[in-house]
């Protein structure tokens, strides 16, 4: 059962859809639940590990869902978001990211006593600090160097700095040496195939790099592990990658749906996240404005789409506005009419919203707390 | 007092400002305070009524402090805000907004037996359902016309159209006719001074166009209520304006100080509004990385600034992440090392937080709730 919500529900179960208060974070469960199975399979046929990322849909029953179907647990990027996740139940979280100062590290290593944890690393000091504080709580996690890939954000040098830093996590107590972290974000927004695959090339050559390193060191890597929504038939496919972390998958957004766009082909994922919103003016001439602005979605991955309403295109957002222009010819909404958005990205919008509210069939079927929201200590 | 907190604290009072749990939301109180005695002062030598806008703070112990000093309430822009407010001892709250549907005039009419609350409208629909919903109360709510001042979103058209509704607003039970809500946001964030003074005339414009018709039809407009932090000089030395809905002049930033920096003058605001970050990662060549990103400060109006360190620049935001670039000579930050950055656009990035941390002298003073964090509906 999902837990009790912590804001006023926006809709009560058995409600239609144009009768939910807006504006609410909607999760339409047929094509939700679509997306988890395509993604579930496809792993299950490419023979890699399922490890959703968490930061998508901060929501235990998500989570829930994603394991049932065979993912072997999910990625964080956060302590608030792990102790979210095994509080609600989920046995194996790895932590994708660094984890800097000794209290998050502490909050870390009591999850470790009940829950599977893993964290990354990518500098020396960071593996002391974590062998320190595992030993201080008297527990074991699994620690993974986080390389280079050609994103440019957080990583070692892939190879023989790598290797160093692999080795003095298998030497530290309290630390198990359990692999790499190999993530191209960038490369998830790419716009064309050709330019994906050329980021993903790269970041495979960092990850044989580094192996030949950890090989020559006498050390194995059970896991490979990285690959987003925009990627991740690349390193399923690349030989390399033992297991996925994708996210958005279970929604898609405005960005990603742009990537499927550019390449040609029908997404095997469909659009199942939306903001519901209220056409709340009509004065203009040529554009009506809904209620429902940069504090129901988030603004810097592009303007959303307006779902199933061809010649609607929004083109200004406020704090709590969206005016949506409309093409010649095309009717205006009524005042009071419901629109549904899709949000430019998903994962900083549902980051806004205290709970989804799950329609199938146009009938509120389900409330689901997003729990981590807001958990990004 | 302030109320408790709804989630938990990132500091605790008499810490020192290095010590608070990241990524937090920073008020740093001497600037804060002056900038609210500024406008305040401001006001008063102007003649002119303040109404600062909660959307910004979205906090009752900011609202009590603003109208301590002098101003008249609060303006919000949704029901949710105005419940907070009310609930929190505010007694003067104008919707600068239109609200459609009716649970949600029927949650604002509940707050008109115990509070004096205006709302806008821009369409006579509207006008006759607030009615409708203020007589279901028992209640009189204030009533002002939107007019369109140029910015192109909501409001019904300057001069007739305008006193059409204005004549249906004094005629409609339960309402009484209050005046203009005339603000044009747009004009907040042109970058020159002749842009926002040729946009704030145009807007004046329309205002003596609107005033002129409600004088042939017999009625007075008590309040021409408007301008933001960015225009407040022009419309308070107009001549029709009576009232300053500024919000973020209690905290500035980075898209409000490129305004004061293309002026070629000093503010009259500080910063007092920041994100505390931790560096998280030191091992790319040229750059560092913090532990707060997208879910920390909103990024639709630019990069954060790196406060008071020169040579460290924003260039890349991920969800939980900021890449920091490093100017050629600058010594990177140390692993560990507490970065402020002042976010881009602050009203998106006070909603991602539930609690302000306040400081003053460097040590933790207050803890204050963000009550009205989410409160979009």
């Amino acid at each position: 059962m999902p837990q009790p919500l912590r804001d006023s529900p926006s809709a009560h179960l058995g409600d239609r859809l144009e009768d939910v208060e807006t504006p609410s974070l909607i999760i339409d469960l047929d094509a939700f639940e679509k997306n988890l199975s395509t993604m579930a399979s496809f792993a299950r046929a490419a023979g890699v590990r399922l490890r959703p990322h968490a930061k998508t849909h901060k929501c235990v029953e998500v989570a829930k869902r994603q394991i049932a179907l065979g993912a072997v647990g999910q990625c964080v990027q956060k302590v608030g978001e792990a102790e979210v996740l095994v509080n609600g139940g989920v046995a194996d979280v790895l932590v994708s990211n660094q984890i800097v100062g000794d209290r998050k590290l502490d909050r870390l290593m009591v999850l470790a006593s009940r829950a599977k944890i893993g964290l990354c690393f990518d500098d020396a000091s960071q593996i002391k600090a974590a062998s320190d504080a595992a030993c201080r709580a008297g527990v074991t996690i699994d620690g993974l160097v986080e390389i280079e890939t050609g994103m440019q954000r957080c990583g070692v040098a892939p190879g023989e700095a790598a290797s160093l830093l692999a080795k003095q996590i298998a030497n530290s107590p309290g630390l198990r040496f359990a692999g790499i972290q190999a993530y191209q974000g960038k490369a998830q927004h790419f716009r064309t195939p050709t330019e994906r695959k050329a980021a993903i090339d790269v970041a495979v050559q960092a990850i044989r790099k580094t192996l030949d390193a950890l090989d020559a060191a006498g050390l194995k890597s059970e896991s490979i592990t990285g690959a987003g929504t925009g990627t991740f038939h690349l390193e399923a496919t690349s030989g390399v990658y033992s297991e996925l972390q994708a996210g958005s998958y279970a929604f898609m957004d405005a960005d990603y749906a742009a990537n499927q766009q550019a390449d040609g082909r029908p997404s095997e994922f469909a659009h199942s996240l939306f903001i519901l919103s209220t056409v709340m003016s009509i004065a203009g001439d040529g554009w009506c404005v809904v209620d429902a602005g940069l504090k129901s979605f988030s603004g810097e991955s592009g303007m959303p789409l307006v779902h199933h309403r061809p010649g609607l295109t929004v083109v200004g957002l406020s704090d709590e506005h969206s005016r949506i222009d409309l093409a010649p010819g095309t009717p205006k909404p009524r005042l009071g009419e419901k629109l549904l958005l899709i949000p430019g990205h998903c994962d900083p919008t549902i980051n806004l919203h205290d709970h989804y509210v799950c329609i199938r069939n146009g009938i509120v079927e389900a409330l689901w707390p997003i729990e981590a929201r807001g958990a990004s200590r």
